[in-house]
């Protein structure tokens, strides 16, 4: 049992992933985007992708069957990864492979064709600035570093230190341009000693170019930024080099938060039922944050004080919890968040172990159920301006749903619970190495298969694994539609231990471990009500619109679910609609890729704060309707059949 | 000797008297400025002039004998110091009175009119807003608050908490608003506990509005304000209501960096020589404000929570050390401050034991040596608005002189020393009770007489006493017109000590303290030297120009010497140019004025800005010629007696 021999899946270098992995090895440059990531000896450029943040089209999961994930090499050297899957064809002088099977053995130049593409999640960047020569370079970052030559003071220029460097950043048309205490306590010395050649870092902010930092020209180090997903559950982080826009490292970490509450609405609670509350739920993300950017840091050889800007996004309490602000009202009707558009924040502020005046961007929320995850995935896949009406689910512990186009946005928010993060199930665990994420069943032998990420044996489930699972059981049987174990399945591997039936993936002999790996009944039904909340937001959500589910052009599946989402189970287990399946795409961690557009571009910025602006909000939770609807989902698919005529 | 039966002097009350005086009996409101402050019981008017900022002309020192610190009593009642000098009459309701001569008995509202104004001083008011009303009252102070009765959320209306008082602002034009973290963090508390009917502090900055705090409608306190000035030597301070515009509290120390240096130049080499000297000299000032600044809010019975603003005005070198920014570039050709325009700061920044978000304001500087407290002297006295052409000289340990008229504006500086504020004189002290602040001499009885500060034994000299007395020895022929006590001059009080002549002032046993007060030889040596700094400033500022001294049609003489200074003395001694006397005015604490204006206008702060952008620095160290004139100057009043045909 297993597939140690089957090639990567896509997901396998998740933005998920633990840190560690060694050095990284190539530079991947995707082109037209102009995204550069770093990624480890082995690696497919489906990884890379997956890596930067760019959702390919997978059907068959990365095996090199489908033949839907193409790129094409333009620079550089790839290698098969089996010989026996291996499709190549010149297009002019560049390689067009399956990306599944192409390893990286060199630094490459990639372009990704739009057939190629899950979605047109990055629609957005051919709206920013300077697209298509490397990181949206030349698009205005949230902090930037800039190098001043300055003429030292004489007596016929006696201009002051900061009028001098504001005339010297005015020529480069940076103004206004505005100074804090500590700044200009080290002013003078440090433009003497450099003979007033500097490198000056700045921050956009929303009264001009704050100065971060000057230091003489030449010092070590080159600038970077964070693009960083808080979610209620997982805390996601991307370390940026600021000058080409590239991923240099990236991590993800259960947020330190769990241990007061699985999901926002506990934590609320929580924090309003002790004095520190709110200080407790701030240190404990303030540390998760902390420890990813230290081994951030570490991993790419980048000085803390080196990275000057922040760009954050996650759901109104997350934010809420990050800035010490009390969240009692957010859980209160009328849901109002303390603000819309965040200042740009100090990271001392915030007490982010990177340079003390780094520029921290939040991105605005909506409401206070719809924060700025949804905005910063609104605006990573582009649907604020298509045509195409489109609906992004972002199953995260707290679910957001969006739905709308270029001329209208709506939005509402559901509790899905931290079931598809792993959290509450007693297989689960983040999508690392180790966790299930696929599990087969061949009718003719009667035998399950299971994968498992990267080279390590089985320790747990993944949100796609569970996703996978449960689909699996359900098209053989093992459960009912009601996802009630059927004790008069023929398997041994189908047991009742203590007070309910489980399933046993793996067995502690196995693995080389204790203890079995198995999903209990109780572990279904949490999956169950999970799926059951999104589908009845989604539900509700058309309903208001007054639209049914066919009208939707498009369906975007966000989420770290820590490995490529198949499409095709997520909506045989009704977690979405059943509509054509080349209109269902997963696009992975759309908060964070906001977050790294945020961090990147000042049009993407602005456009995050138009997105929040315009999306209207729409309330469930006071809709009797929404119980009905999510009782009639807590079947699998669904209740009502006739809404799934493709699943059997 | 003494004078204890004659009339209290103006200058009883100055700014730098200190605190303590007990309760605040009266107020007293000044037209057409608006200008309210509180005196005690048997303050005169005249007294009351001086504690708002406001300098009469008195050409005999307040003894109700010239005729000229007119003021018109419109409400209210005053009763005569000394029936045998009292002058009324009625102007339609109003009594005009001497102002010397005028105790305050009620509160008043008094208008000074143009014949009793020691100088156009406030003529920049005449541009600002809403004079006439009460304190600038409707002018836009630094920082302020705001009454907003905001509508709570509801589901239609759910604007989140910041967007919410935004809005509520915009209604009173007050946009844009910025917010800092520690804001965000009370925000959605208060506006509950408040239900979202609160009082909003704000504060005007280079940015826009900064939120400094939002408290529930009807919390006790009013917005209170400081004006500060830090000289090398002393720091004054007043209190002010930001309502009304009145100074409610004023006081004067001695500024805790003396014991680094007497000047500048010699504070700035110290922190230069210790690796913490910036540091050190920082939190000595701080030591000294901290103190004036609780001394003042407990004798006004205000809390310091209620302080929002601070006004500063200082050298460069003094608003450097505050901002603990190293100073060596100011000492250096071409001698660049760290900033002009400096930023608005939170207190809390600053070390100022006030809210900690309330807003300080910095005047700019001109150069190294042409701080922020001669901008504020010409926004005080408004010559930059006057087509006379004014000098406005400005005694302090840094001696500012300013040149010019509504069309251009020339400066300098020159190192007078802090003799004039009492320090390196041995009988020195500062203005407060006391001090002695005028000698006379009778030649038919061959007789001195003094006169102090306050109902006290005399303990010293304060400035207005040195020039005092240095004119008198010198018309007694005691000293020659090199300073230099003649030692046939036939009286006991003339004795040798130690290595040097010196005048005896006071005996121990006249004033039942151990010791005598004396002036020695050395200590005229150093007000000679101080003076001739200045009127050597003066000349080569005046040739640099291609002016001659008649051609100025007002000399402004300010500084904080501890009492109203007589001009006469002033040009017998040979600081200022030898004019028609009715040119000469002396103005008081100019730079303490222009922070005052500062504090409670915005017009006042732009006009700041402007002046010192107009004004040209010009260097007098690097002038050869200067040494030669300062050399000229060292004797009394000069060596060219040709230029000083009125003294004899």
């Amino acid at each position: 049992m297993g597939w140690a021999s089957l090639p990567a899946r896509p997901g396998e270098t998740p933005n998920l992933r633990g840190l560690g992995r060694g050095t990284m090895a190539h530079q991947v440059t995707f082109e037209p985007e102009g995204w550069v990531v770093s990624v480890p000896e082995g690696a497919t450029v489906l990884d890379a992708a997956v890596a930067a943040g760019i959702a390919m089209e997978t059907d068959c999961g990365g095996q090199g069957v489908c033949g839907r994930c193409v790129a094409l090499v333009r620079e550089g050297t790839v290698r098969p990864l089996d010989e026996a899957r291996w499709q190549e064809t010149a297009v002019g002088a560049a390689r067009r492979v399956l990306s599944c099977q192409a390893v990286v053995v060199s630094d490459l130049v990639v372009e990704v064709p739009e057939d190629g593409r899950a979605a047109q999640q990055i629609a957005v960047l051919g709206s920013a600035e300077g697209v298509g020569e490397g990181g949206l370079r030349g698009a205005t970052r949230l902090a930037m570093r800039v190098e001043l030559e300055l003429p030292p003071p004489t007596r016929d220029d006696s201009l002051n230190d900061l009028d001098r460097i504001r005339r010297g950043l005015r020529e480069r048309g940076l103004e206004p341009v505005h100074a804090d205490l500590r700044l200009l306590q080290c002013l003078p010395g440090v433009l003497r000693a450099s003979g007033f050649r500097v490198s000056v870092a700045l921050a956009d902010t929303e009264a001009g170019w704050q100065l971060i930092d000057v230091l003489p020209l030449g010092a070590p180090g080159r600038a970077h930024g964070l693009a960083v997903d808080i979610g209620t559950t997982t805390v996601a982080l991307q370390l940026v080099d600021l000058e080409t826009g590239a991923v240099v490292a990236h991590g993800g970490e259960r947020n330190a938060q769990v241990r007061f509450g699985d999901d926002v609405i506990s934590r609320i609670v929580w924090s309003e039922q002790h004095g520190d509350g709110v200080s407790r739920l701030q240190a404990a993300v303030r540390e998760t944050l902390g420890e990813l950017i230290v081994q951030a840091c570490h991993e790419a050889h980048v000085s803390p004080r080196d990275v000057i800007a922040a760009s954050i996004a996650g759901n109104a309490t997350m934010m809420s919890f990050l800035l010490g602000v009390e969240t009692g009202p957010l859980r209160r009707d009328p849901h109002s968040p303390v603000a819309g558009d965040l200042p740009v924040f100090r990271a001392c502020d915030l007490g982010l172990p990177i340079h003390p005046r780094a520029a921290v961007f939040g991105q605005a929320a909506v409401s206070g159920f719809v924060g700025a995850d949804i905005t910063a995935g609104v605006l990573a896949t582009g649907m604020a301006d298509s045509p195409e009406l489109t609906l992004l689910v972002d199953v995260g512990t707290n679910g957001e749903i969006a739905l709308g186009n270029n001329e209208w946005l709506v939005c509402c928010s559901c509790s899905a619970g931290p079931a598809f993060e792993g959290v509450g199930i007693e297989a689960g665990m983040h999508g690392g190495s180790g966790a299930i994420d696929r599990l087969a069943y061949d009718p003719q032998t009667d035998e399950f298969t299971y994968h498992v990420i990267g080279d390590a044996p089985p320790r747990g489930l993944c949100g796609t694994g569970f996703i996978d699972a449960l689909a699996t059981l359900f098209a053989a049987r093992v459960i009912d539609r009601a996802g009630a174990y059927d004790p008069g399945f023929p398997s041994p591997r189908l047991r009742t231990r203590t007070y309910e039936p489980e399933f046993l993936l793996v067995l502690a002999g196995e693995r080389e471990a204790p203890d079995d790996i198995a999903l209990a009944q109780s572990d279904l039904d949490n999956l169950i009500r999970s799926k059951a909340a999104v589908h009845a937001g989604v539900s509700i959500l058309l309903r208001r619109v007054g639209l049914q589910p066919p009208a939707i052009e498009r369906i975007l599946l966000a989420g770290a679910f820590g490995s490529n989402l198949p499409v095709e189970q997520a909506v045989a287990i009704g977690l979405l609609p059943d509509l054509p399946r080349e209109r269902i795409h997963y696009v992975g961690n759309t908060s964070l890729q906001g977050a790294l557009r945020a961090l990147l571009s000042g049009e993407a910025r602005r456009r995050a704060s138009e997105i929040a602006r315009r999306m209207t909000y729409i309330e469930l939770s006071t809709d009797t309707a929404f119980m009905e609807e999510y009782m009639a989902s807590m079947f699998l698919p669904h209740t009502d059949m006739a809404r799934f005529p493709s699943v059997t």
